[in-house]
């Protein structure tokens, strides 16, 4: 898949075939997310592959917008490594970087996925933490369940010139 | 470019050949930027444009990492604007998956690119706060200096299996 075309075409995929997606797959996403740039090159990120199905239905037990992990036949949960970080305050911005790689090399392969918010919520932060059992130093921020779409890509153009300004703030 | 090559291919282009870079592939970057996915698709991101020489040579004296800027033809500076934020607190994830898409872009282009860190480092957001004349509730995030690389990117694979963990931590 071509780079701009795949940027363009990329959706929010909450809807997924009920067919497994297999390791090598899932594999080529965290290598995409990991090659993800980060402040001082410290790489600050962890990831759990959840694909049990007791702990994927529990999600949406705390998470109010995750009901589609119930058909998703596994999530990526992309977490900060707080004893990674170098420079402090910038791990939201690494793992960010590295979670939208993961969703472009999942849509280059077919595969569709959505970005579902956990930090700074603490409610869902402290739920996955539980679910997980993450150590205080690792801090969940996204939720990622990725599946087989059950519905083609259209493209999208979400440019607007308004948001456009030239060396200085132009209101 | 494809896709999963350009991911792996990217790097942080720090040194830029002595020529311009057209408007059309300025604009195609920013139209990658804006196609990222944002928290309730609220796209809460604005951009500025810096060409003009003497706010590009000002920008090193408050930022300790952005040296190059003096010998880029152009910087993007990508900012939250927490006016359009529905859901707080999520303002940084959206813009920096609209960073990252803007970094593959340009690099799909042929195009060299750095993301230097700007939020949350105080002294660097006041200072391009007042080079830009932004309003308070514009947050500078990254800095983008942008320009034809002076050499090419290698492949780099950062994939390490001791940051992946399955169906929860371990160790």
């Amino acid at each position: 898949m071509d780079l701009l075309e795949g940027i363009h075409t990329r959706r929010s995929v909450r809807v997924y075939k009920n067919a497994p997606v297999d390791e090598a797959k899932v594999n080529d996403c965290l290598a995409a997310a990991m090659a993800a740039p980060s402040a001082g090159n410290q790489q600050p990120w962890q990831f759990v592959v959840i694909a049990d199905r007791t702990k994927l239905d529990a999600i949406p037990g705390f998470h109010p917008y995750a009901a589609m992990v119930k058909k998703a036949p596994l999530a990526i949960v992309v977490c900060g490594d707080l004893s990674r970080e170098k420079y402090k305050g910038f791990w939201v911005q690494d793992c960010s970087a590295a979670t939208q790689n993961l969703l472009l090399a999942a849509h280059a392969m077919g595969l569709g996925a959505v970005w579902c918010g956990l930090y700074p919520d603490e409610s869902r932060v402290d739920g996955m933490r539980k679910l997980l059992g993450l150590p205080e130093t690792v801090v969940p921020l996204a939720l990622i369940p990725i599946g087989w779409p059950s519905e083609a890509c259209s493209r999208i153009d979400r440019f607007d010139a308004k948001r456009v300004h030239h060396d200085g703030w132009t209101a």
